[in-house]
C-alpha cells in the first residue's frame, strides 16, 4: 500500500476508534445520567451527544458527497447553547442519529478517492487553497476528530 | 508540495493547533481554579496538565528520537491516579515544563524525514509492523493528538 493510501486509512481508522469509543461510553452512560451536566452550570451529556450527532452530520456537505439529513438539529445543537427550554429530540431519537450518522459517513468517505482528499473542501475558494494546500478534505477530517475527542472527554465525566 | 509532505505538515499544523489552545486556556484558567476537580469527584485540573506533560515527554521515545526529560512526572502523572496526598511539582513548575516539552517536541518532530514517519513506532516489533504499516510514528502524533483534545475538553469546564 502507498503512503498517501495508507494516510487515509490511519485517518479513517482513527475516526472509527472516536466512533467506537463514544459509543461504548454513550451506552456506559445510560439514557438517565446523559441528562446531567458533566459539570456544574456546564453543557448537559444530552446537548454534548446532540451537538456531536449534528456536527457531523454537516460532514458530507463540507466533504462535497451530499447534503445533511437532520437539518433540524442544527438550530439546538449548533446555532443555540445549551438550554433546559429548549425542545430538543428525545435521548433514544438522539441515540438512533448517532448510529445512522456515524454509518451514513462510511459511505460518504468511501465516495472520496484519494486526489479528492488532497482536494479544497467546500467552505473554502480556489485562491485560498491555492495559497494553502493543506486545507483539504483530509484535514477536515483531522479536525473533526480532535472536535470529537474533545467532547469525549467531557462525556467521560458523566460515567 | 507532494501530498505525503502535506499530510505531515497538516498532521503537525494539529498538533501546533492543540498546543496553542491549550496554552491560552491554561492561561486563562490561572494557577487558582487550576486546582479545582473538573467535575466534582474526577481528576482536578492541575493532574490533567501534568499528565498531558508527563505524557507528551515520552513522545521522543515513541518516536525514536530521544529520551524523556522529565522521568519525574511519570509515577506521580502517569503511573497513578490523581490523589490530593501526592507530592506533585508546584503549578508554575508543571507550567514552564508545559512549554518546555512542547518547543522540545518541535525539535524531536523535524528530525524525522519522510521515510521515518511512515516508519514504525519504537513500541511494536518489526513484525507487527509488516502485519500493519498503519502503525507507524505519524499514526502515534494522530493518536496524541486526539488524547490531547480529549483532556483539554475536559479542561475547558475550570474556565
Amino acid at each position: 500500500m502507498q503512503n498517501q493510501d495508507l494516510i487515509i486509512k490511519m485517518v479513517i481508522n482513527n475516526w472509527n476508534l472516536q466512533v467506537g469509543r463514544a459509543t461504548a461510553l454513550i451506552d456506559q452512560i445510560g439514557h438517565v445520567e446523559i441528562y446531567k451536566e458533566v459539570s456544574p452550570g456546564k453543557n448537559r451529556g444530552i446537548y454534548i451527544l446532540g451537538h456531536l450527532v449534528a456536527y457531523h452530520d454537516l460532514i458530507p456537505e463540507i466533504l462535497g458527497t451530499g447534503e445533511r439529513s437532520l437539518p433540524h438539529l442544527f438550530e439546538p445543537f449548533i446555532k443555540n447553547p445549551d438550554n433546559l427550554d429548549a425542545q430538543i429530540p428525545a435521548y433514544s431519537e438522539i441515540r438512533t442519529y448517532f448510529d445512522q450518522v456515524h454509518s451514513e459517513l462510511l459511505v460518504h468517505f468511501d465516495k472520496l478517492s484519494l486526489t479528492d482528499w488532497f482536494s479544497r473542501h467546500e467552505a473554502m475558494t480556489d485562491e485560498d487553497f491555492e495559497k494553502d494546500p493543506s486545507r483539504n478534505k483530509l484535514n477536515v477530517l483531522i479536525n473533526r476528530i480532535s472536535h470529537f475527542a474533545y467532547h469525549l472527554g467531557q462525556l467521560r465525566l458523566l460515567k
